[in-house]
C-alpha cells in the first residue's frame, strides 16, 4: 500500500470555547493542526502509511504535539527536533453573519528556522510514492521555500507523485510572492488541488459568473478554472473545492476533479457547520486516499467530498473519521439518523 | 390520579461534550436513561405517580441511577438491588451529516441476569392503572423477556391497560426473534406506539410510498400501518411518531393516532436538534399522560408531539418539562419568544 | 468626541451551560449585564467615552461587576457603592420551539433602594452630551422612577439629549403603570428606542397587519407606529426594531428608522442564534454611537442593526465587537468566511 | 425506627471552583445546603426517615433544591412553596492562611416571609420523635423565630424530644439577640450542640485557658461550658465540637459530649481540609443517629466525629457518605489506604 | 537496547473530578490505566523499547485506548481486538481520612475472555529480553491464568527474563486461589516486586514488629520477607516498597531491593498525594528500567522510589515524566524549587 | 497619594488544571502576568494609583491583557500597541516533590522588540513618586535594557524614587550578562527587593551557612547579604525574602527589611501552597504600598509577608485581596477560621 510523505507545520491552536469571544473565560483548548498534519492524520485514519515531516521544538509542547500524531498513527520519526519554539494560531468560532476570527503568532517557529540541510529527504521518501505539501508551507520562510522545492525535485527524481494544495494565506506573503514561487512549485505537482480563490489569488486564474464574496458559485466556471490550471502547468489533475458560504452556520459544499479534458463534480452537501478549519485538508487527504487506492476519479470526488462534509461537523482541525463512515455517507442521503 | 407502573433497564450514558467524538477529551458526561425510565421521567414531571421497576447493583453507581430517579418524583422503592453491573451506552451526538452513534456495553447487566422471580408483581401493581413497557425490555435477555410476559399477564388479569412501545434495537436481537417474541407480547397491549420503522423492522408492516432512509414520510400509509397494527394484534390505540430526517440538526417532527378507524394527525414541528435521543420516548410519556387525563385522542396526540419536539431542545435523555411548558407550546406556534 | 451617561441596573446573570436546563449540573455561568450597562459596553467599545451610573453593594460580587465594566473601558466612578444585595437574573437559553427562560431575583436589590438624592446629576452630566435609560429603570422602585425623572430634568436643563428604549417589562409592572410613568418621561425624550411589542404594550399602539405571536411582521405599519409615538410625544427619532421569530435558533433582524415623516428601513438579516438576550441593547447602543458621530439616517440604522446582528452571534449580554466587525459586515452579504 | 423533623432555611450556595476567589472566572458551582437540611441528609443517608420543613420559591430554582434533597432521600413534602426568593450564599473556599469566605444574599427568602401559621406542626409531627433546628433559624425573622417556637412548644406537647444547635451567626442577628431569643428556646431543648464559640458568644459561658482565636483548645474547660449550658437550662445531654485551626488547610477536630456529670470525650483527627463547610452539621446529624439508635454515649460522640471528619474531606455542604463508611473509620487509625 | 514485553488488561478510568464523590456532578474523566499498561508507559517514558499486550474491543473505546498508549510511544501492534468490552474502574480520590474508593466493572471484558491460544508469544517475543506481568492478570480469568503461564514457560525457553509484581486484588479472587496460581508462576520469575502487604496475603509471608493496617512499617523485617520469597521460589531479586499511609493525603514512600542476601534501602519521601493509583506500577517500570540499563542496585532502588514518588504528584495512572526528572530528583532534596 | 510607575512585560500564562501535567488534556487556562504587572496589580488592589508601562501587540490578545490590567484598576494607557505577538509562559504546577515547571516563549515580544524612544518618561512620570521595574525587564532585549536605564535617570533626575526586584532568571540571561547591567542600573535604587538566590546569582554575595537548594536559611547571614547590597550601590533599604522550601506543596516564608545598619524581621508563616507564582511581586507590591504610605519598617515588612504569604493561597499570578484581608492577617494567627 502507498506510503505518503508530508511535511509543513504542525501548530498549537488555542481556541475558546464554544460561541465565546477571544479570553471571554480564561479557559482555552488547546489543539493542535496544521495543513499538511491535517492531510497526514486523514490518510492514516483511512489507513495509509503516512509520514508528517516538520521541526518542532524539544520541549513538553512539543512532545505533545508528536504524542498527538502518534496516537492517530501518523509516523513522526522524520520531525526534527530542534529551535526556540511552536507556531501558535487563535482561533475564534464564527456563527451566524460572525466569521471565524484567526491570529498566527507563528513567526519564528522551529520549522520556519530549520535549514534546508536538515532534512534528509533521500531517506524520508524511502518506499514512499507520494509527496504532499500545500501553499502555506513555502510561504513561512525562506528556508521553508527552498526545502519545499528540494523535497519536490527529489521526490520528482524518484518517481514520486507531488500533490499540492494552493491554499494561499494572505498574511503570511502576498499574492506576487506567492505567484512567483508557486509557479515554480507548480512545475513537479501532478495533482493541484485549490478553493474557490486560490487559483485567483495566485495566479490570477478567476471563474466567470462566481463571487466568492457573495457566496455565487457557479460550477462551469470553475471547470475552466482548473483547465487553465491543468494547462499552464501541466498538472495532471486538479480538483477544486467550491464552498457556498450562506453564513458562518450553513455552507453549501461540493467539488470537482478535472483531469484530461473532462470534469467529474460531486454531489453537494448542505452542511450545517461546528467546525470548518481543516475542511480542506480533510478533502485533500480523503482525495489522496481516493487516488492511490482506486482508478476512479467520479468515486474520488466524491469520497473526498463525503469525508470533507464529515469534518465539519467534528470539533478540530483533524477529521476524526474512519473509513466506513465516509462511505456510509456516500451510500446515504446524509440525514443522520442514529444506528443502534 | 393514575399510577403507572414501567419496567426496564436504566443506564449509565457516557457522552462526549458538545460535538466531540468519543475520548477526544477526557471529559465524559455521565447521565442516565433507558427507554422506560424516561417515560417515568415524563409522567413524573406531569405529576402522575409512576414507579419504575428495574435492576441495579448495589454500589455507588446503582446508587446514583436512583438518587436521580428519586430526585426528578419516581418511585423507586421497586428496583431491585442486586448484580454484578449497569449497564452502560456510550453516545456521541451527531451534527449535520454525521450522525449519532450509540455504542452498547450492556451485556451481563442487573437487570439481564434478574430471574423473573425477583420480581412481586402483585404487589408493584397495587393502586396502578397501566404498565408500560418498551420492545428493548424483552430484548435484553430471556429472564426479561419472561419478565415481561408475566408481568403482562398479571396485569391485564387486575384490569390494568398495557402500553408497549416497540422500539426495535437491531444490535440487542434480530428480526425473527423480535417478532416473534413480541407477537406474543401483542396480545396484552392496548396501547402501541411505534416510530416510523419499528412496525416494519419487527412485523414487516411497511408504509408505501415512504423511504425512512431517504427522509421520506407519506402519513397516508402509516395511517395504513396503524390500522394493520390494530387489527392483527387486537390493539385498540396505535400512535406512530414520524421523524423526517433532513439531517442529524433538522428533522419533521409529527406523529398520527389511530383508533377504530379513524386516524388523528398531529401538527409537524420543524425542529433544530439539540438532542435527539429519547425523543420517542417523551413521545410515549405524554401521550400515556394525555390518555390517562383526557379523553381527546386530538389533544392527546398534539401534546404528545409537542412534549416530544421539547424535548429534542434539552440536552439529555429525560425530557425535563414541566406540564405548562407543554401546554404554552401546544398554543404558541413555536417561535420560542423569550418570557420575561 | 461625545461622551454618554447611561443609568440603570446591573445583574448578575447565573446561566446554565450549553441547552441545559435550571442546575441539570450544578456548574452556572456567572456574568453581568444590564439593558444600560449593555449600551454603556457597545458605547464603550465603539470608542466613545461613557459613564454608566448605577448602584451595586459593597461586596466581592459589586466588586466584580464593575472589575467587568472597567475592564471593557466603562466608567464606573458615578456608581454609588451601597445597598444589600445585587440583582440577579437566572436565564436558560432556548433552542428550536423551547424559548428561552428568565427568573428575576431582583427586588431589594442596591438600585431600587437607593434614594434618588444619593446620585448627584449636575456631576455626573458634566461634558456629556446623551442621556440614556430604559423603560426597565422605572420599573424597578419608585426610587428609580423619580431618579430617571429626575435624571432627565436635568439632562434636559443642560441641553442634553436623551435616548430612551421602551423596554417594556411585564414582570416589572403593569401596562397601566408603565403607561403613566412612561408617558410622563416620554415628554424629555428626543431618541426613543422600541421593539416590535414595546409601543403596544405600554402605550397601545399597535402595528396592523402583524402578529408577533405568529412572527409576522409588517414593515409598513411599524412606520406607522413610529408616526404615531414622534407624533405623540414630540420625540425628534424613533427607532423600532423587528424581530421575527421564527423559532428560538432561527430569527429574521432589521429595524427601521423614523425621523421627520421620512422612514428608513435596513437590510433584514436571517439570524442563527447563538444568544439573542442583549440584543435591543447592542442595537440601542450600536444607534446612538451612529447618531453621535454621523449624520446619516440610512447609515445609523444599517449600523444598528448590522451590530446587533453580530451580538446575537455571540455569548453573554455585551457585544463584544469592535467598530471594524461591524463595519466588515455591513460592507459584506454576511456570509460569515474566516479571514485569514 | 425514629423519624425526625429538621427545620430551616435551604439556600442555594454560589462557589467559584478550587481555590479561585469570587469570579475570577464565571463559573459557579451552585450547590445546595443550609444547616437543618444538611443534618436531614445526613440522617437521610444513615437511613433514618427525615422530613425537612421549610418554605421555597415555587420557581425552577427552588425545584431544583428540592431534587437534590429528594434525590438523597429526605421528605420533601412538608416545604412550602411560596415566597419571592431562595436564599443565596457565596462561599470562597479557604486555603493555607487566607479562611473562607461567606457573603450572604438571603434576606427576603421565602422562608424569613413565610407567616407561622403557614407550618402544620400537628400533621407535620405525625410519627416524629425528634424536632431539630439550629440558632441561624430564629436569627431569620420574626417569623422564624415565632415559628421555631410554636414547633418546640408543640414537638414537646406531643413528647418528641427537642435538639438544638446554637449555630451563632453575627451576620445574621447581635449576640443581645441572640441571647435573649435563644434562651428562651433553649427551654424546650433536650440535646444542645455547639462548637467552641456559640456558648460564649450566645450566652457568655466561656471555656477557661482557651483561646479559639490562637487555636488553644482546652478540653476540660469545655466540660465546665457543657456543664454550665446543662444546668442552666436543664439540658440533657451537651456536645461541644472543638475545631482547632492551625490554617484554612489543617485543623484538629474533637468534641465532647456532657451527660448528667460526665462527660466522654473523642478520639481527635487531624484533618486535610476540603471543604470544612457544613462540619459542625455533619456533627449534629450523625449524634442525633447515633443518640436514637444506640444507647452509648462514647459510641456516640465517637460516631459524630468520625462522621464529621469524613464530611469534610467532601465536597459541599452535605455529608454525603454511608453507615459503613463512618463505621470503618471508627475501626481503623484513618489512614486512608485504599480498599479494592 | 533492551525490549520489555508486558501483558494485562487496560481498563478505562472513570473518576469524578477532584474530591468529589462518585457522580455528584456528571462530570467524569475518563482515562486508561491498568498495571501493566502503566509499566508500558513509565519504560516507553524513559527510551525503553517496550510492546504492550492485551485484547480490545474493536470499538470507538478500544481504539481511545490504544490511540493513549501509540501516543505515550507503546508498541500496540501485539494488542488483539476483539471481544464485547472493555473493563471499567470507577475510582474515587481520596482525602484526609477518606480513602480512595475503587469500583470495579472489569468482568467480561476482551482479555478475560480471550483465548490463550490468540497470542503468538514466539512472534511477540521476538528481540526481547524481559517479560512483565502483575498478579491482576492470572486473577482476571482461567484464560488468563493460562496465558500467563505459557508466557512465561517460553519466555524462559527464549532465555528471557521474568518479572513480576505481586498486586494482590482480592476483589478479583481468593487469598487460597492466589496463593495456588502465584505459587505456580514464581517458578518463572526472576524479579519480584511487591507491596508491604502482598506477600503477606498471597504467600502468608508477613513482616515482624509491623502494622500495615496501622501505617507502622519496619524496614528489617521486610528484608526478611524479600529474603523469604527470594528463598522460597529462587527469586534472583526481590523488590518491596513501602507505603506508610498516615492518611490518604501523607504518606512515607520509601522501598528495598533484596538480592543474594543483600537489603539495599533507598531514602525515604515524604509525600502530599495527588493520585496515589499507578504508585506501585511506576515502581516497577521504573525499576525495570534502572535494572536493564545500569547495573546498580542501590542507583535502582533510589531511581524506583523516586520516580514513583513523582507518580503520586501526578494525575491519572501513567507515570508522565521523563529521565531527566526524575534523575533531578535522586539529586536533589525533593523540595519542588521552580526551574525558569 | 503616591503614584507609582511599573515598566516591563505581561506575558499569556498559559496552565494545565489541577496538577495536570502540560497538554495531559487540551484544557489550558489563560492567564495573564509578569512581575511588574503583578506588582501594579497588587497597589492597585490597595488602592494606589498605578500605570504599567509596556508594550502590547494590537490584537485581540493584547486587548484582553489590557482588559484584565483595567478592570483591576490598572492604568494601561501607557501601553504602547505594536509588535507582532505577546509573550507567552506555559507553567505548570508542582505538587510535593515535583517542582513547578515553566517554559518560555517570550522571544520577539512586542516589548523586546520596542525601541527606547517610544517610550514618552516625562509624561508618563507625571505626578508619579516611585519607578519600579525587576531585573526581568533588561533581560528581555538590548531595548529594554536600555530603556530601563533612561527611565532611571529621567526618574531620578524628576526626584522620584526608584524600586527594584533583582529577579534573576538563569533562562534569560548569564550571570555575567546580568551582574554588568544591573550593577549600572543599581547606582539609581533606592529600594532594592531580593530572594534568597538572587543576590548571589547576579552579585555574588552570598549567605553563610544557608543552602537554599537544601532549604537551609539563616536569617542572620541574610541580613549581612543585605548591608553588602546596601553598602556596595549605596541603597536605601534593600529587602530580601526567605523561602524555606520543604516541598512543592509545603514552604516557610518570611522576610527581613534593612535600612541603616539595622534589620527589621517579620513573623514566618508555614504555606499550603495553592500557587506560589508571583509570590514575590506581591511582597515588592505590598512594600511598595506600605513603604509609600506608613513610615514604620517593622509594620512594613510584617505587611509585605503577610500580603505575599495571602498571595500563595490564591490561584493566579495576581494578588487579588484587599487592604483589609492583610491587616486582618496580620492581626490573627493565621488559622483561617471562616467569617460568616
Amino acid at each position: 500500500m502507498a506510503k505518503i510523505i508530508t511535511f509543513g507545520e504542525i501548530m498549537m491552536k488555542l481556541s475558546p470555547q464554544n460561541y465565546q469571544r477571544f479570553l471571554q473565560t480564561p479557559i482555552m483548548e488547546a489543539t493542535f493542526g496544521g495543513g499538511e498534519a491535517n492531510v497526514a492524520v486523514s490518510l492514516s485514519c483511512y489507513g495509509i502509511k503516512t509520514s508528517f515531516v516538520s521541526c518542532l521544538p524539544n520541549n513538553d509542547i512539543g512532545d505533545a504535539a508528536i504524542r498527538e500524531l502518534k496516537g492517530l498513527g501518523v509516523d513522526t520519526s522524520n520531525i526534527l527536533r530542534d529551535g526556540r519554539r511552536i507556531g501558535i494560531y487563535y482561533c475564534e468560532k464564527g456563527a451566524s453573519q460572525r466569521p471565524s476570527k484567526v491570529i498566527y503568532d507563528r513567526e519564528y517557529s522551529a520549522i520556519a528556522e530549520a535549514p534546508p540541510k536538515a532534512y534528509h529527504w533521500e531517506e524520508i521518501f524511502k518506499d514512499a510514492e507520494w509527496f504532499y505539501f500545500t501553499g502555506i508551507t513555502p510561504a513561512l520562510s525562506d528556508n521553508t521555500a527552498e526545502t519545499v522545492k528540494k523535497a519536490c525535485i527529489i521526490a520528482k527524481e524518484r518517481g514520486m507523485k507531488v500533490g499540492c494544495d494552493l491554499n494561499y494565506r494572505k498574511k503570511l506573503w502576498s499574492k506576487e510572492k506567492a505567484r512567483e514561487i508557486m509557479s515554480e512549485l507548480m512545475d513537479y505537482v501532478d495533482l493541484c488541488i485549490s478553493n474557490e480563490d486560490d487559483a485567483e489569488n495566485i495566479f490570477g486564474i478567476s471563474a466567470e459568473n462566481s463571487s466568492v464574496e457573495e457566496g455565487i458559485i457557479e460550477t462551469n466556471s470553475y471547470s475552466n478554472v482548473a483547465k487553465q490550471l491543468s494547462d499552464r502547468f501541466a498538472v495532471e489533475k486538479v480538483a477544486i473545492t467550491l464552498r457556498e458560504s450562506i453564513s458562518a452556520s450553513q455552507n453549501g459544499w461540493s467539488a470537482i476533479l478535472y483531469e484530461n479534458g473532462k470534469t467529474y463534480r460531486s454531489k453537494k452537501y448542505d452542511i450545517h457547520i461546528v467546525d470548518r478549519v481543516g475542511g480542506g485538508d480533510s478533502f485533500a487527504g480523503a482525495l489522496l486516499y481516493a487516488l492511490t487506492t482506486n482508478n476512479d476519479n467520479q468515486w474520488a470526488i466524491e469520497f473526498a467530498v463525503a469525508a470533507s462534509c464529515l469534518k465539519q461537523s467534528i470539533e478540530g482541525d483533524f477529521n476524526r473519521v474512519k473509513l466506513e463512515e465516509v462511505l456510509a455517507l456516500m451510500n446515504s442521503n446524509g440525514n443522520g439518523r442514529i444506528q443502534r
